[in-house]
This record gives C-alpha cells, structure tokens and sequence, in this order.
C-alpha cells in the first residue's frame, strides 16, 4: 500500500490503515486482527464518521495496554442452534468479536434462511453500518444492534440509563446501486453534536438534552453534564429499550448503568453486548426479484422532488458513500489534534517515522463534496 | 356478555365487542373471524388507541360492502421454510390474516427458535400492538411492521412515498409484571395529534408536516394538505424504509405510493403487507433467566426519578395497560361521532337495537386516571 502522502489535502486512507495496523500490532493483537480493526477505523473516517473512525485508536490502545481489553482473547460458543450463536468475545477487541459475530450469523442464513447472533464480554465495536454492509454484500437483510454506557434519560427520567444505543440494518440494493445501509443512534443527535456546538458558542434545542437537575437545557455545557434525550420522546426511548433487549438482556451482558464507561475508566473491562441478524430474502422471494424490487423503490425516492432547503432525497447509506469516494480521491480530513494523538500513540508502541510519515502536511479544509454529504447523515 | 350499559360513564366494552362482531357476521364475515376483528378494535379502544378502535368499523363494512375487502378470503401459503413463510391474505380483513401470520411465526419460534412471516394481498391490520403482545404471551421476544397508503415524505423529499409506517416489539416480563409492548408509527405524531390541533385553533410545532409546496408549516389545514415529517428526520425516514422492506418489498405487496388508500377508495383493494417476527429468548439464556433480567431492567427504569413536567417513567405498554384497567371499570369513552357512525353501520346490516344499546347513555368526560396514562403513549 502507498505510505506516502504526496499531494492529497488530507490523509491518506491506505498508508493511514498501514500506521494504525501496525499500531495495534505493536500492542499485541495478531496481525489479521490488527488489520481488520485498523480498516475499520479508516473505513469509518472515510464515510465521514469521524466519532469512530481512527480517533478511538488511543482509547482501544490505552485500554489494551492496561489489560482491559484482551489483545488475543479466547473466544467461545456459550451455545448454538442452526439459527443462533451466543458468543463469548473473551473481553477482546470488539470489532473483532463483531466480526466474527456477523460472519456467524452469514452463515447460518446461508445454511437456514436466517442467522441470528448474540455476543457478551465485548468492547466497543465501532460502527454498526459495517457489519450490517458485509450482509448486504452477501445478498442479505441485516439488523445488528449494540449497547452502550448509559449516556440517554429515557423518556420521562430525569437521569441517565440507556446508553445512545445504535441500530443499524443493511439491504442488498442491485448491481450498480449501493446497498441501503442505515445506521442511527437512538439518541435525538450524537454528542459529538453538542460538543461542536458548545465549541461554537451556540445554543442547542430544548429536545437534544437534559441538565443534571433532569430540566430541558440550551446550554451546551448543562447537557454535556446531564444527560441525552432519545429521538422523538418516548419513541427513541423505547428503541433503545429495544437496542438493550437485543444486545444486553438476550446476551447476558451489562446493561444500561452497569456498563462501566470506555473513557476514564482504569479499572473495569466493559463487558458489552451486541447483536448481529442476517436474514435471506431468497426464503419470500427469489433474490433477484427483491433486488430488483429495492431498486425500483430506490430510484423512486431519489427521483422525489426536494423539500425546501434540501438539494436532493439521499436513501440511507447514500451521504456517507458519496463521502468515501470523495475522501479515497481526497484524502481525509484529519484534525490536527488526531494526527498528534496518532503520533504520540505511534511513538508509545513503537512504530517507526516511516508509517507516521502519512500524518504529515498540513490539516486541510473539508472538499464540497462532504458538505453536500453530511446533510442526510442520521447520525 | 353484559350487553347493558347501566351506570358506566362510557361504554361497556364487552357489549361494544358483541355489537361489533354482530355487525361483522351480518356483512359476511364467519362468527370467529368477526369476534377476532370485533375484539382487535375493542381492545384498542380499551389501550387509548382510539384510531385503530371500533371507529375503524365504519371503514371496514364499507369496503367489505363493496367487495374491496374479501369477507370469507381463500388464504394461502406462497412458500414456506422451518423458518419462514410467506402468506398470500386473499385480500380478506387484515385483522384475521395478521393474528393468523403472528399465529404461524409463534408455531416456527416454538419449533426453530424463530419464525418470520410476511405477508401480501392483505388489509387494514389495525393496531401492531395487539400481535406482538400474543407472542410475548407465549414467552417470545416478537417484531411486527405494517406497510400503509403514502402520507409522509421521506427526509429531504416535498411529497409523501412512505406511509406512517409502524413498527412495534414486545417483550416478555416476569410473572406479575405488564409484558413490554412498543408501538409507534415512524412519523413524528400521528395524524390525529394534527386534526385535533385544527380543531383546537393551535399551531403546530415545524418538524410535524410540510405544507403541498414541501415547507415546513405551523398551521394544521396546511400540513394535512402536505406530508407527514418522520420522527427525527433522516431517523425516522430510514426506519420507515425498513418497514417498507420488510412488510412490502419482501412480501411482494404494493408499497409507498402504490398503495391504495383506506379511505374515499371505492374501487381498489389495498394490497397491503405486514411482517412479523417471533424469536425465542431460549436459544440465548434460559427463559426465567431472561425474563428475570427483563424484570430487574423493568424495575430499575421504573425506579428513576422523574424529569420535569413527568410524574413518573414510564415502560413502553405501562400507559396503555393502565388506561386499559381505567377503563374496563369505567367504560371506553366513545364519542358522540363515534356513537352515531357504528348506531348506522348497525342499522344498515340489520343489526337489532338490543345490541346498540350499549351505545346509549351520555357522552363521558376522560376519567383523571386517562390523562395521566396518555403523556406516555409513544402514539
């Protein structure tokens, strides 16, 4: 893979994966694992999901270095049936386990129509619209969900005790369209959003959060001290009360406030849950006809008129691929801040100029492309 | 039954389902198939449901009058696996073909640990709530989506192509504690919540609906001229797209636009879809395990101090459970309209007046324990 950053504004996604590889490499996971976490981090920077992308390589390191995470845990099969695995991640990297979780549930939908897998003993997993896209890939509808520290009042409470649990689901689209994919946390906006806007000066809606008195709250710095509230009231509260089910309760797994937190946390591994569903649409009807089927759905909406102030209808999945392409031409734009935390993670481990090399030159400022882009993002 | 009113202040809901079910067999339906529908509608009243109550039978009768909805349907199985069926409604009342795919996906869970059933040809299934509560009865975890004529705009989009597409879940709880039943449509308020702010004089908040030019608008006239907004933008949009492909694309039904609508339609069935999964804790944890993990997240949920202006946190299916404890004491409060509409579609069928005597009596206020219950209705 190219190492050099040449003459692209922003990082290079090849030589940026090869770092953050070696990285975890360096503290301990085998190399194929180390790959697979570090694509997926460059995966989700170059859909423009900054908030999982290469920025949680310090948090994954430092937790593995504490012992934490497990860097080569001992996954097992807790039990099984030909439509089901309750899967042990051995308290080692997440994404790993997520994987090897939706490739379960693939092959049991390949074998039974359906695959439907739950996992315990997990860390953070990322992001879900890539495990949901694998089944995709394979021709299959999939959901996955994952739990998450409690971050979300739900409906009604004045404190926190969901966590802002993510729901994903993917659908094979026909050749020559992206695959649907779709991913959402259950929480009216990312915190990320909250955090920008306080950064900004400016004040956030009454629905987005509560102060730590349970009260609505404008203030940026009030919210971030209390807690999220769910999209859409008690409809955003009950899905993640869904997310929690799916995830925690089926899996055995922490839940809610039992979740000890990924950030400040020296202490307790966090023992998540997830899980993955992949289903065949070829038990209803023959592939190509449902593909066919969700192509012309998808040319009908993406065909509808635009509302006032939007300059054309996205279908879920569409904002964040036009965004990685632009970002593979481009290069993505990495903070200055991301690209000192890399470093100082790089040096920590180990790894030599030559791979950090692909940090180097200026911060660039985000193409046009991923304005128009970020608009339709749910998250 | 008690088909007499006596001294409830609304009315007695064992003879509203007699009357109802009378009204059904005098238009055609068999007597199990009208008590099935007549007990769906009542229940939904006795819930706080009322638009999926027995002020849908005015609608019902009509189409089933004019031949649009096949009162004693030829059913079918299109293709089924251990797993999975596909069901062809012949375009009889939703209500019985719904009950009998949630019946067919409750037998599959108990046999494979999962069933998913979807469904085409069919009708107006009234509320999702109603399945996924019989599976949770059975110990399942159960989903349920219906498809519906197009009324929202997908984000982005100046015209309606979704319905309000509703999703729901449920969950089995311990002994002693109400099942966890969700159901919400995927449109930020039902079209009710419009119609009443109309009748009201209120504004309505800017997320709720665009106007026929596709602008967000504050006046009711206007926005029920227009489109439905989903619940959280591109959110609630993706979830509704999912309803789309699991009810429609995967059945085979019409979807979105194609869809003809319920009501002023005297010349096309509807053809609609609905999906339902029912899934077996027991392939995951033993279910006292599960269910006593339901329980303690139940309990501590419930246990959190309220946010301002809330009484108390709700589950979702609490609200509904005790409004319909209120009102199996007090009576359901049918309007006057209501009243009047089912005294004529009785009178149109031949109905005696023994059975519409339930329906007499004056026109009750909500009792206090109502507007407490309705805060936290997710509909």
């Amino acid at each position: 893979m190219n190492t050099h950053n040449g003459h692209l504004p922003g990082v290079e996604p090849g030589g940026l994966a090869d770092l953050v590889a070696e990285i975890f490499t360096a503290v301990g996971l085998n190399p194929s694992d180390a790959e697979a976490v570090a694509h997926h981090l460059v995966e989700a920077d170059l859909r423009g999901v900054d908030s999982h992308g290469v920025s949680r390589t310090a948090v994954y390191v430092h937790r593995i270095r504490r012992g934490l995470v497990t860097a080569r845990p001992q996954r097992s099969v807790i039990t099984q049936t030909p439509v089901s695995a309750l899967l042990d991640a051995g308290n080692g990297p997440g994404i790993v386990a997520a994987e090897h979780a939706m490739r379960t549930a693939i092959a049991k939908a390949a074998d039974t129509g359906v695959g439907m897998v739950s996992v315990r003993n997990s860390n953070h997993c990322g992001m879900l619209a890539h495990y949901t896209g694998m089944a995709a890939r394979e021709g299959l509808v999939a959901l996955a969900t994952t739990s998450a520290p409690a971050a979300m009042a739900p409906w009604g409470a004045k404190d926190s005790y969901f966590g802002t649990n993510p729901i994903s689901y993917a659908v094979p689209a026909p050749e020559g369209r992206p695959d649907i994919v779709f991913d959402m946390a259950t929480s009216h906006v990312a915190k990320g959003k909250i955090i920008l806007a306080g950064k900004n000066g400016q004040r956030i809606p009454l629905d987005w959060a509560l102060d730590e008195n349970g009260r609505p709250t404008g203030d940026p710095a009030a919210a971030l001290a209390g807690s999220m509230l769910p999209v859409g009231g008690p409809k955003g509260s009950g899905l993640a009360l869904l997310v929690e089910v799916f995830s925690a309760l089926l899996s055995g797994a922490h839940y809610g406030p039992h979740i000890p937190p990924l950030y400040d946390n020296d202490d307790h591994p966090q023992g998540l849950g997830h899980f993955f569903l992949a289903m065949s649409p070829e038990v209803f009807l023959p592939a190509d006809e449902f593909t066919a089927r969700v192509g012309r759905l998808a040319d009908e909406v993406a065909a509808l008129p635009a509302a006032e102030g939007h300059e054309r209808v996205y279908l879920p999945g569409e904002p964040e691929a036009e965004r990685a392409e632009h970002r593979r031409a481009h290069g993505i734009p990495l903070s200055a801040e991301v690209r000192a935390e890399l470093r100082a993670v790089a040096r920590e481990a180990g790894v030599g100029a030559a791979l950090t090399a692909v940090l180097d030159g200026s911060e660039p400022a985000a193409g046009a492309g991923e304005a128009a882009a970020a608009e339709g993002s749910p998250r």
